[in-house]
């Protein structure tokens, strides 16, 4: 697959700069926001940019390895879970619901049949993943696969207007698949990169640790974004990783999430590094992998409030912050329309 | 003056509690948002807590230090600014706007005569304070009769039926002000809470920490909170504590911004420890004795994007936040509702 991503012009960025800097505030005084409404304005190449049908696109799949004991939940809490999406019920449908932004689920290859179901994008590679600790997680096809389906996820949400992606996720074991993915495309230790989950205790965490190694020593510590995906992802993952590569092609702002939507970014941002030109980071997760992802994507989060729960709740949270960064650059009065007197570069002194 | 707050009753503790754990989300997944749940739920007394009405207040004042250079803005700026916020366009507006909640401007202390506006509360004490490097900035009366304004200003918005108040303020050297308020009521040396306020330039922070060295020299280094004030606070600094202080008294959620506003709440704190109860730190500003005042009152806050701009804007972002708290708690499914399992307490190891 060939992705187009173009990086976007800077041509923009001294006549934004200066539309911030004219605002009715000391310069800089609007802190992480600043840096965003740039950003935001550079991505959609204008001075006034909008946000236009937010949409979360939460991508479910079970992973093999869950079953050898990598999460302190069952399996099943996966498709439970997909059908309190579907209720309305979960973190993320209230905080959806909240902000104002659409929310779809999809299976990407959750291991249960949900039958015909109203508001369930069926997208199924397979029904989970292979236990990566015995053999590869997937197929490259199914990886392929996955892929392709996530990238025209994106790009058919675009043709319907929506410039903004939120990206969530869930699956029992996927932190875990997210830890190997870390370990691969990042220079960090394995142990650095694995953390409680969902909540593991300190056994459960030791046991983590012995399984990750163990699958590490089967299938290698390949730094190929592909390999390591085939290797260790999850059907969830690979389809995350390609609709964010369509939804950079098509210029939406992609809201990234937490520790595992970063490890399908990690795999995006190695096959096209572009991609993270459209990124925003929500949050900054409890999961200690979290952090060196985003120090290895050069990324800072907007929001750090100790949340690990996944879903695209941090994305849904932290989506009022974008908005008011959009806001403020289209709606507060410059200096001189508003008539109040700028620094003055001379106080007088006492 | 006799406040009466009454710390909130921790019998529902438990209950609360029980009511975030049993969410559909691993315990503690949703981080400083389920503190918060807990806590507005023990300020109102329920299970069901909801956020009604929600006002954000700005104070302006002005000082007369101001004009002896601790400030890189010439004073007039506040009331120009104070015409910004009356014509919609500041940064608390727009944030204001965006987040819903009702916005209203106080006159507490301006050295200008608006005459009689629509939108404006008049409530000038004098206008502007004394400067304060030569004598104490207001008189005990002044200093009573703002403090008694904010009170009667907070209850009758309590009457109307709001239980959500935020603070903001506009008032050119008010950070210098906050900055001598912190040195009296915490135990932090001055220069280590002296910043650069609106955008001092090396020079200009050299010049503040003289002035406020002067005015330690004269006034002292007192404890109490009245005292503290009457030597070095401002009018709409004394207001928001009279106005915290009456908000705890009607039991309502406050929403403190930065390191203005928190110095305002140093003072009410040390009438009334208790207003701490009802306090939502919103945000971190980049002001060096925001951390200092925070760390003095046990406090944490939601946000840290790097602001300092004041006007209460970082209570107006983060109040999505404060939304959410009470949203999960009431909207969120249950494992039992939803049929999903709970954490397996002995997964199966490979």
């Amino acid at each position: 697959m060939n992705y187009t991503i173009v990086r976007p012009d800077q041509g923009l960025a001294p006549a934004l700069q200066h539309r911030i800097d004219t605002k009715t505030k000391p310069v800089g005084a609007l802190g992480q926001l600043e840096g965003l409404a740039r950003r935001i304005g550079l991505i959609q190449q204008t001075l006034e940019p909008e946000l236009r049908k937010p949409h979360i696109l939460v991508f479910a799949g079970d992973h093999g390895a869950a079953r050898a004991g990598v999460s302190a939940y069952p399996q099943d809490v996966t498709w439970q879970m997909v059908e309190n999406f579907l209720a309305g019920g979960a973190a993320i449908n209230v905080f959806a619901r909240q902000m104002g932004m659409a929310l779809s689920v999809v299976d990407a290859g959750v291991a249960h049949d949900f039958g015909p179901r109203g508001g369930l994008i069926h997208a199924k590679v397979e029904a989970g993943t292979a236990n990566y600790i015995e053999e590869p997680a997937m197929s490259s096809a199914a990886c392929r696969a996955a892929m392709a389906h996530g990238r025209e996820l994106a790009l058919g949400l675009a043709s319907t207007g929506c410039n903004v992606l939120g990206f969530g996720e869930m699956g029992i074991g996927n932190t875990a698949s997210a830890s190997l993915l870390t370990h691969c495309l990042t220079h960090a230790e394995l142990d650095d990169v694995i953390g409680r989950g969902g909540g593991l205790d300190d056994a459960g965490l030791e046991r983590k640790r012995a399984l990750l190694a163990k699958a590490v020593a089967r299938g290698g510590r390949t730094v190929d974004p592909l390999e390591a995906l085939t290797q260790y992802g999850g059907f969830e993952i690979a389809m995350m990783a390609g609709a964010m590569l369509g939804a950079a092609e098509a210029r939406m702002l992609i809201l990234v999430d937490g520790f595992i939507v970063t490890s399908a970014l990690l795999v995006a941002h190695g096959l096209v590094p572009a991609v993270t030109d459209y990124c925003v980071f929500t949050h900054c997760s409890q999961e200690p992998g979290h952090q060196v992802q985003m120090a290895h994507l050069g990324g800072q989060a907007l929001l750090d409030m100790g949340l690990r729960l996944g879903e695209g709740t941090g994305a849904a949270l932290a989506y009022p912050l974008i908005q008011a960064a959009v806001n403020f650059l289209n709606q507060m009065a410059s200096f001189e329309s508003a008539g109040v007197s700028d620094k003055d570069p001379a106080p007088v002194s006492a």
